[in-house]
């Protein structure tokens, strides 16, 4: 006789857990901006406050959504918080944790087409939605020989981008027989791309050596030229050049590669091009901003994450490709189990072939209710005020002789110093973020460590950009004082 | 002036339409059982009920929530049901729902710990927590030099555990130039493994061809002397033996490869040795089964899904390495917009290191949520009603002349056939699901059509498991009688 369990948790408690759980997250939404941004939190101080052993026996739910507030949000880090202008954004909204909260509560399965058929349409659909919502090529809609599929990350998107442009180049041989060095198989990015393209590269099996950093303009984009010149060296040293990432808004500092100029020198070798829009490419919702995805039309490939700037929670990466065949030829193995009539009909697609993992959740549920939700109006209207809040404290940057901008900021991502050495920029980060009233990170621009400061959370007001101005001002003044000798506050 | 925009949704908005989604929730969890189990949509059914456009104003939460009843519904296959039998189950349950929920409230990163040291620190905390309620070895626990991390997938782990043994068996040369195709590097698993296990080292440049598919015995478990026989051709051949890959419990049929002997060829060898325990490693929770893990103490690298047996929403894949700095040298890329004090000082992990992807959500609390809430008793019990479950069913089957064993069931996964032609087999799968009463897939062994009932959904009760059985009885009852000439029912 098999022995008998208590119910885990039935429709009723659910219902009344639930709304326990949706009580405290309306309360964290109110109380967010009252925590420190970045996590003051020291090494281990939260697994100093667990068991060392799991529970044998089961324990309140109340009690564990009370260790919740007591154990874990001390520990944490408030992307969600309208102070947060560290790294890219990783915005969210009500309607996207609703929408994941179905995909999570539904649990299905969208690996394969038969798996449940309305995953894998609404994602197609609304992949097709987002072609026309940013204007891009028609090229990737699914009418035609393209398609777009979510990826956990633009870190994945570029593997897979890879990898289909490894196969192209070699015609299948790599999946089946490996890399061969004979060919040498060259990839082309700037020096200021995002580092997933050469972790890609790696994971690949082509090597970071075989990755070649192009050199970048004034503004930190990519020169054509120096491309073109580099390939055509490569070319006649036997290589083969198979591959080039551009960026449109790079993550160092927002640069734009010129995607029209570069798309023109890789059709001219063949070679591959994918376009990483991780963060920017939200911003072609508005038609006076598509000017970073000009010459898109080139692009084999390309990317952009809604879960950075589009109100949709982690993970959400629209991934696009012009050839969809490639993509999958390099991606699909069937074996015997997942056969199924569907599938075999040619009729319908199965997401698993589109990138490495075979298990998929639903994710295309918070994309939907994000869209909808919102409007492609309402989402403009948030894009918008964070663009001109951008440019607005890159203003405030260039009229204090205090402060240098060290880039363009073409969108939401300003980056700025102040005058002096590294060591004072660097102590100014940390005396900001350890005030916990904003959060920053920083880069290296041109040899110099460099602040950036990128506006993109959905609840950022006008009022948190300058208080956060201020706040830099303040911390800089006070820190010359004191470099002058006075300690005391200003 | 940048443009004013109305607030997304207001925490109290956010309550109200949070209640609503979980009030339907609850309700779809009364009605699971009522719904055909694999859905009945025809292909392009679910596009064909969406608008062509998005909407360029926001629309009503009420509008969107009841176009997931008439829209999306009716398009899913339901992983839930407590009628799933198919593939392998992607068990959930109430506590690990709304944990996750909490995770896409939050909306933090866990990139890096610095970016909530919470997410972290638990994830490393919880996966301890495993290592002792399956007896896992105890090398994998983060005190010593191993550690877990949560993928999302096992195809994912499997991809890491390729990468990291690449770099070990090249020492860094693969990352930094490339495979090279002179040093043949080569791995092995058996004919049954999982199919990510080819696409993994298609992915990693080392390609099909250079993955040995090694003969299994009549239990269709992997032969260590076929293994050790070939291993040993091959180095004479002057190729190099990098990675082995093992199962407990294979897709196909539930197979136990014989891991303690596999583990003294890999040691001889000097090749890494992962092992994938994707759904099966669950049933590590009770001692009687830990019979499935023997020999893992030699296992390099081991990974299991609580997102398959373990009530746990998908993604989460519970991925251990006995070396964690093998993983991480294979892994890690530090641009400088990532680097921070916690880091650099060496007291923190960073799990961007540990996989492909960069951006991580905060799996750690439905896995955490799950585990309290349960208790480790409370898991128990459920996985001892399935194992007893999918035995008895074995019994039935082995009891009917009309049907055969195909393979052993030493846990949840039964694999049997209706004796006769492949044809009639396929023709009773196809007539079981198209009832919508349960939902069964197949695979083929010893190249016969078979059928593969898994018992392992968390509402599944004996009355469902009785009813399934009676369902494939009769069915073929129909069909025999059909055959003999009668169309009238039994």
């Amino acid at each position: 006789m098999p022995p008998s369990a208590t119910p885990h948790m039935t429709p009723e408690e659910f219902r009344r857990y639930g709304y326990a759980v949706v009580d405290w997250l309306a309360n964290y939404q109110r109380r967010v901006e009252s925590f420190p941004v970045l996590s003051q939190a020291a090494p281990n101080s939260t697994r100093a406050l667990l068991p060392a052993e799991a529970p044998q026996q089961g324990e309140p739910f109340e009690l564990i959504l009370a260790d919740v507030e007591r154990i874990i949000l001390p520990g944490l880090t408030h992307w969600q918080s309208p102070n947060f202008f560290a790294y890219f954004p990783a915005n969210s909204s009500g309607p996207s944790v609703l929408g994941d909260l179905l995909s999570s509560g539904l649990g299905i399965q969208g690996m394969l087409w038969a798996t449940s058929p309305a995953a894998t349409e609404l994602e197609t659909h609304v992949l097709d939605w987002l072609v026309d919502m940013l204007d891009l090529p028609r090229g990737f809609l699914s009418s035609g020989s393209g398609g777009g599929v979510i990826q956990d990350s633009a870190s994945s998107a570029a593997l897979c981008a890879i990898l289909a442009a490894r196969e192209r180049a070699t015609e299948g041989a790599t999946n089946r027989s490996g890399v061969n060095q004979q060919q040498q198989l060259l990839a082309y990015c700037s020096s200021q791309a995002h580092s997933s393209i050469e972790k890609g590269l790696r994971v690949a099996g082509i090597g970071s050596a075989n990755l070649r950093l192009v050199e970048v303009d004034e503004t930190f984009a990519l020169r054509p030229d120096a491309l073109r010149a580099q390939m055509e060296e490569d070319r006649r040293g036997g290589a083969t050049p198979f591959f080039v990432a551009a960026t449109a808004g790079t993550t160092s500092s927002n640069a734009m590669d010129p995607l029209d100029r570069i798309g023109r020198v890789c059709n001219e070798f063949g070679a591959w091009l994918h376009v990483d829009a991780a963060m920017s490419g939200t911003a072609a919702l508005c038609p006076e901003l598509r000017f970073i995805h000009k010459g898109l039309d080139y692009a084999d490939s390309y990317c952009f994450d809604p879960h950075k700037w589009m109100f949709t929670n982690f993970d959400c990466t629209a991934f696009y490709v012009r050839e969809r065949q490639r993509l999958i030829s390099a991606l699909t193995i069937i074996p015997e189990y997942l056969r199924n009539q569907a599938s075999e009909s040619g009729a319908v697609w199965d997401y698993r072939d589109w990138h490495v993992p075979l298990g998929r959740r639903f994710r295309a549920l918070k994309l939907w209710f994000v869209i909808r939700h919102f409007g492609v109006e309402g989402l403009r209207q948030y894009v918008r005020r964070h663009v001109a809040w951008g440019r607005q404290f890159a203003g405030w940057v260039r009229d204090d002789r205090h402060f240098q901008l060290m880039a363009p900021a073409p969108l939401n991502l300003v980056c700025f110093r102040h005058v002096g050495p590294d060591d004072f920029n660097a102590e100014l980060l940390r005396r900001i973020n350890q005030t916990g009233r904003a959060y920053l990170t920083h880069t290296r621009l041109s040899g110099a460590f460099t602040l950036r400061f990128c506006v993109g959370q959905t609840n950022t007001e006008l009022r948190h950009v300058e208080a956060a101005w201020l706040l830099i001002q303040q911390t800089a003044a006070q820190m010359r004082l004191e470099a002058a000798g006075h300690n005391s506050p200003i």
